[in-house]
């Protein structure tokens, strides 16, 4: 992080919470940028994954799992996306689209759409009704599988 | 995950919340434990480091992002202990020492501890109270420090 540009930025008056957060990104190494948000991009596969296991029967459904693993997802769900700095553009170990950078607002939509779908999934979950975790999953997996056919290489 | 003995777990009525996430941790392949783990320990590192640096004044204090930090690395850092399974003790790409394994007790009290001073960080966040903040963030460097001398190579 560049401390004399983030105190300049003070001075002018644009440390509101997402900026910060923006140049913090902006200004972190590449590579550290795309290992943070494949971390974020792991866990959401670690915790997402049971309950997929357990809204398709293949595990048997455990409430709490599910409750737990929804509302662990819906915090992680908001940490990748800073790590998209153009930036990065040129790291290789990473399965991102180029396509990202250019298409800034698009990529956004899909994110926001996914946050919305999960934040459905975390609170069926608390809910406790199996059939409305099951609707919100299938939300969930749409959302992933629209941002990845567009911006993630196979 | 093995899904035929998390049936048999099931029939024979062992599906506590604990057992079952042990069980699915245990059964993972120790790379993904290991990458698991890992992602989860980046993404802590990830957001104390700003509230690190906030806190000793190196950049400016933002009391917004302080608070959604902590936030985070209080789900955070429920996520990497069940990786820590005696399977991945040959896992090369790892700092952890394989003492683990053999102080379990030990280990977990660690976590515990470390947990339980993040909690504290994150409600002295919420308030709002700088010299809180400050406070219980030693704490938490603390308990960070007391783990990795124990458990952590170089």
């Amino acid at each position: 992080m560049n401390i004399k540009r983030s105190l300049t930025l003070a001075a002018v008056g644009m440390i509101l919470a997402a900026s910060v957060a923006a140049d913090a990104a902006a200004q972190a190494k590449p590579e550290d940028l795309v290992k943070q948000r494949r971390a974020a991009m792991t866990l959401m596969a670690k915790y997402i994954g049971p309950v997929g296991a357990m809204v398709q029967g293949k595990i048997p459904y455990d409430a709490a799992i599910v409750a737990r693993n929804s509302s662990f997802v819906d915090t992680l769900d908001k940490m990748p996306w800073d790590g998209f700095q153009p930036s990065t553009r040129d790291v290789k170990d990473t399965k991102a689209k180029p396509e990202i950078y250019g298409n800034a607002d698009k990529f956004k939509s899909r994110w926001e759409h996914l946050q919305e779908e999960v934040g459905k999934l975390a609170a069926a979950a608390k809910g406790g009704d199996q059939n409305a975790v099951k609707a919100a999953f299938g939300g969930v997996g749409k959302a992933c599988k629209a941002c990845h056919d567009d911006f993630r290489r196979e």
